[in-house]
């Protein structure tokens, strides 16, 4: 018999939810049964569209008793109160990242999720990606050695979509650290399959209208002897998906002609409050918003190009293929499309809330890749590296 | 009146020199007058080749009055020696790179330059390839503002190109810092046009058989605030010339079968000494010589990707344009060969030499890139940052 399906309420409606949606809409195995937002048309969108309850207030939603598993789509600043008040009800977690702002934060998250024994996954990442986690089965075959180097690098225009204030204040949980390296240190963690014992960060920030850090490089050094360099900028130039055989993150086949675009609309806006209003009114339930399309993507979601170093293969995660440069001779392994985008979140969501497989996803792995982000911000800041232990 | 051509006496006629043998060929402005080698065959095949003298011992060849310009491309370790004998005879010099193998070798280089009044140029270097110097060029006229951010990463099969002993052990000057980092930080260096007052680095060894780096990651903070992020593989695995345009460091269009042909070709052989062999064979004058193609190269010399992210454009050198990924638009910007395949060497020696403009790639430069290495080499060993002043 096939198990009946993970009743999701969702807090917070906005570009997580939007990008989360397809996988929820093409997968049997979740349904939508509630939702949280302070926004209205949000709220209003989401009972015509799935015939639940949207509420104002999050006490009031985690409380719902058809509610079984809480996504936590709400702003970081919110992610530990609003984890905190589903597991007081007994709910089962799915947060975004990153986890929260701080250790302590996500120490307290732990702490209630194991006191009413609910389950914490935190997600999406793009570590969830197919491409990554089929490099990860590669390198644990151990046909290639041991992982001795990563570089992990990807320039997107990620400081130039519409951000609420707080996305462009570092100490708010703005700029490309919280919100991007979140990803590439996850991805390396799970490729490097050993714990960073020591960062070397540099941040760059070089538009005074946008003052938060956009770009950064890193040194991070595994428990293993493995290392790995990573850097990002979301300035908007060079877009490394011409590296992933022009596909982008969500998998899409990129458009051609669109450079600068997103420098350009926003230019056309005055201030940070129409500038929010945009984002908002892009996403879910918002007067520009547009559903994503149903039209399965060209190849699996990814973050940026990757390779991983072996001592007898470099191996080269990308959305279609991963690419093994062997000592002897080149292959490539083809992945196939799964079921719905984002799969591997249910996946790995629904053998943990059905007690079949613990998460890799955990909080208390979720933890350590905050950690590391918050070590790479400390370790710019004071122009000196970090020992983590 | 067209200036007579520099008469070049050339010290070392093995790789590096066939690598330079197609621009001296094609260079009016130079003429090989004379050549020191210990290697018999490649000292007949120089005579008959260029009816000249070719000596065995270097103190002779410095001292023929014909010699007005001692080109030093033995290895490592005799360049400083070498120069010095040059300097003493009132030669000028152009040396290979790297500079020397310590600081207080390239000191005395540098005094023994200075008290006899003779030009010193270390080179080639691919920061004198046209596609970094058209950057640097770029960047210095102001369009596009500081730069900030700058990521170099190089993915060849160096490691497994046939090698002399030393040139795998580190303490003599071997592996892939010594040999490669000093092209990627010279080329760094030039974009970034500011001093590095700061390294992290970590290194990758992991053939056994080849017991000294094949890579490294580093950190470079330069006095301007920019920074670099460095990376490089010598394994023979993945191979980055892909990312440029499938030109290789030559310039030369990649044959795309010949996948793993170095590794293939290593293991037909069994000791060091048959090794060793093989690479002399391979040069001027040995048995599998084969002369540099005289059919001009598809574009210009590389030493890999190379992204400068400034404050209003991400610019990107490759072997036939530079590439402006501005604030409101893209553009490129072709790079037409030129006369000869290294001519810009011979572009900054002859003016140098006539005293028309001083060189940049001179004694001071080279040792400061010298310096960076042996700090990238020194920071992975001591696990430590290492601040330059
Ligand atoms: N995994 C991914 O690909 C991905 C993509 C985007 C965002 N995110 C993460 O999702 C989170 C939200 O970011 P976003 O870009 O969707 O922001 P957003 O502003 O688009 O959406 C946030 C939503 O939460 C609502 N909200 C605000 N305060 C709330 C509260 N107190 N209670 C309930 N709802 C509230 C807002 O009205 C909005 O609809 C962030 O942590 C971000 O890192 C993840
Ligand atoms: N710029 C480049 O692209 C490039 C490429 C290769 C090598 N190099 C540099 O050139 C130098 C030589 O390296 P290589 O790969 O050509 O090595 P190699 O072994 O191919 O050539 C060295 C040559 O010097 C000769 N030699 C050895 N000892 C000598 C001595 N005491 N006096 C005179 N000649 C002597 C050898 O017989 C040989 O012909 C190194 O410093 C290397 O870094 C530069």
């Amino acid at each position: 018999m096939r198990p009946s399906a993970l009743r999701l309420g969702v807090i917070g409606l906005g570009r997580a939810f939007t990008l989360m949606l397809p996988t929820f809409l093409a997968e049997q195995r979740v349904r939508l049964v509630a939702a949280c937002d302070p926004r209205e048309a949000a709220r209003e969108r989401f009972t015509a569209d799935f015939g639940a309850p949207a509420y104002a207030e999050v006490a009031d939603m985690v409380r719902d008793p058809e509610v079984e598993v809480v996504y936590v789509a709400s702003p970081h600043q919110f992610h530990a109160e609003h984890v905190e008040l589903a597991a007081a009800a007994g709910k089962h977690v799915l947060v975004e990242k990153p986890m929260a702002l701080s250790r302590e934060e996500c120490d307290s998250m732990l702490r209630a999720c194991h006191a009413a024994g609910v389950v914490l996954v935190v997600g999406h990442c793009h570590s969830f990606d197919t491409p990554y986690l089929q490099t990860r089965k590669l390198i644990e075959s151990g046909r290639f050695g041991d992982v001795r180097m990563i570089q992990a690098l990807n320039y997107t225009d990620f400081l130039y979509r519409p951000r609420r204030p707080e996305e462009l204040r570092t100490e708010d949980g703005g700029g490309v650290v919280f919100s991007q390296a979140t990803h590439q240190v996850d991805v390396v963690r799970l490729l490097a399959g050993s714990s960073v014992i020591r960062v070397s960060s540099v941040l760059g920030r070089w538009d005074p209208e946008r003052p938060t850090e956009g770009a950064y490089s890193a040194l991070l050094w595994f428990q293993s002897g493995a290392f790995a360099n990573l850097s990002y900028s979301g300035y908007g130039h060079f877009d490394s998906d011409e590296w992933c055989g022009g596909i982008g993150e969500m998998g899409q086949a990129k458009v051609p002609d669109s450079y600068g675009s997103a420098r350009r609309r926003l230019q056309q806006i005055g201030s940070m409050k129409a500038e929010a209003s945009l984002k908002a009114n892009g996403t879910y339930g918002g007067s520009h918003y547009q559903a994503a399309s149903q039209v399965p993507a060209h190849a699996h979601q990814h973050f940026g190009p990757v390779i991983v170093c072996c001592e007898h293969a470099d191996l080269r995660p990308l959305p279609d293929k991963v690419i093994v440069y062997g000592d002897a001779k080149m292959s490539s392994i083809d992945l196939p499309l799964g079921p719905s985008p984002r799969f591997e979140v249910i996946d790995e969501l629904e053998a943990a809330v059905r007690g079949e497989r613990a998460p890799i996803h955990d909080g208390k792995w979720a933890r350590d890749t905050l950690t590391v982000c918050l070590a790479m911000l400390q370790s710019a800041g004071s122009m000196e590296e970090i020992s983590l232990s």
